[in-house]
């Protein structure tokens, strides 16, 4: 029941790497005319086929549409890319993978040149996009105008959240999901570490982990609600006392197992500074409270 | 409707800290003869009130029952109550944490002593104790027939898992939940480290956090079916080559943020350890393979 006969908007795309291809493959399959560049033009030219436009060069690619993607290596390569390129009027996406710092200074230098901004953090990989129930999607941030424009494009190739004006909050929220998602991989390979060699299979541990990984997800909430009241000792279900008298058997077990140290120590560690700064205060505490340390460095 | 006039089957109960007193409380609840004894009396003479028998010695208390559950401080402390106390013919239920090699060397202790054992490791607080719905429950390894004779009681305060005749395997499935559940909770600290001072309020990260940390979870079983066919390049979603190019986004933005890598870098290190080793061979690879480095140090 595609309605072939409504015109769909066109798009400018800038870079073709594994996730810019996946997003212009799904683009064109929408049937969103797609002007392509890419530095390798031979990416560019696989997409011909799929009914791509394939731009000469980025000035004549960003000159053909309002809306310009870009997804490239890094930061550093879109200024190097659109070195000169007449950007006046144009409408910004950029999905290439960067820092807040990065995508606040971007949106300065893209509004010093007369466009529009969003920058972007792509949750997912280019496997995931354009894929139902991946449970991919992107974040949004900065000219809300923009977004609500072309958010009825944005959202073909994955589902679209706005996360504010602030041009680098998109990046934020990417970064620390992702940093979220480092500490649990972590953890799972350290679990699955301490078993290898024993009569346990990983698949027999696997439903365990699963479950209590579940279950243990209610620190999620409980951090943020911690973090917001800033009430560190009501209600608490397992202190920080309690926690780091427990760390000696989790080190001990990993010694006896031939396991490194290495992915959990450093928590077990950050509990235990938490603790010993004053142990009547803040050894009835969640151990959310040793959150606050982890920024003990800055100024 | 509780039917008052079956004999519940009588148990004992050593030691008393905030576990042992959840324990002696959810037994006594649910009709259960009951003989307690603790180092400290006055946690014994509290529960009196409501029903418990208090023995004034470790020998007492194991000569009123065959079922001798263990609830201690810890391993070394075992040892020392029941010095010269005889256990022939008794059950023994260890819940005192401890190592799996502790779990098995008790086990030999209590086997030399003429006792059947088993060892567990309880995945719960103490205020999860007795909570329908609270999600605790017990690992229980040893001896099938002490816990088989048993079931029915020790299901009481919590669920019961029987994970093997190995007496280290109930701890060692409880250490490997728990140090994955370190890993776990160290990624979430760092991720609402980052937003901190920024006009992101943690419980609107919060969600997006749970959702994210759910879809994630597939590494558990990725990782199970990875580890047990040793295939770690079919179908990978996410390369190593490409989540270590993404890690220095993940370190530029913590340190943008004022925010100590400690939390995250050693598993992004860990992955650029596993590239770096053979890059052509590892790159296109699941970062799974990773876990393989963990036991490098072991003999």
């Amino acid at each position: 029941m595609t309605d072939t006969h409504v015109t769909k908007r066109p798009l400018t795309l800038l870079g073709l790497g594994g996730m810019g291809t996946a997003l212009a493959r799904a683009w064109l399959a929408a049937g969103h005319p797609v002007t392509v560049w890419n530095r390798t033009a031979a990416k560019a030219g696989a997409l011909a086929p799929h009914g791509a436009r394939v731009a000469a060069d980025p000035a004549a690619a960003v000159a053909a549409n309002g809306l310009v993607v870009l997804c490239l290596l890094d930061d550093a390569s879109i200024a190097a890319v659109l070195d000169g390129v007449d950007l006046t009027g144009k409408d910004l996406v950029n999905l290439t993978t960067g820092t807040p710092a990065e995508g606040r200074a971007r949106a300065r230098w893209a509004e010093e040149r007369g466009a529009r901004f969003v920058d972007a953090g792509i949750m997912g990989t280019p496997t995931m996009i354009d894929t139902p129930g991946s449970g991919a999607y992107v974040f949004y941030s900065g000219s809300r105008a923009l977004f609500e424009a072309h958010r009825e494009v944005l959202e073909v190739p994955a589902a679209a959240r706005f996360v504010g004006a602030d041009p680098g909050h998109a990046a934020l929220h990417d970064v620390a999901l992702l940093s979220a998602m480092t500490g649990l991989f972590a953890g799972i390979s350290h679990a699955y570490a301490l078993i290898e060699g024993e009569d346990i299979a990983p698949g027999d541990l696997s439903p365990l982990l699963s479950e209590w990984l579940g279950t243990m997800g209610f620190f999620v909430g409980n951090a943020a609600e911690r973090l917001t009241s800033r009430d560190f000792t009501t209600g608490v279900v397992s202190n920080l006392a309690m926690q780091v008298a427990a760390s000696g058997t989790l080190l001990r077990t990993a010694a006896d197992q031939g396991v490194s140290t290495e992915l959990i120590s450093p928590y077990l560690d950050l509990m235990r500074e938490r603790l010993e700064a004053d142990p009547a205060r803040h050894g009835a505490e969640d151990t959310v409270g040793a959150i606050t340390l982890l920024r003990r460095g800055a100024a």
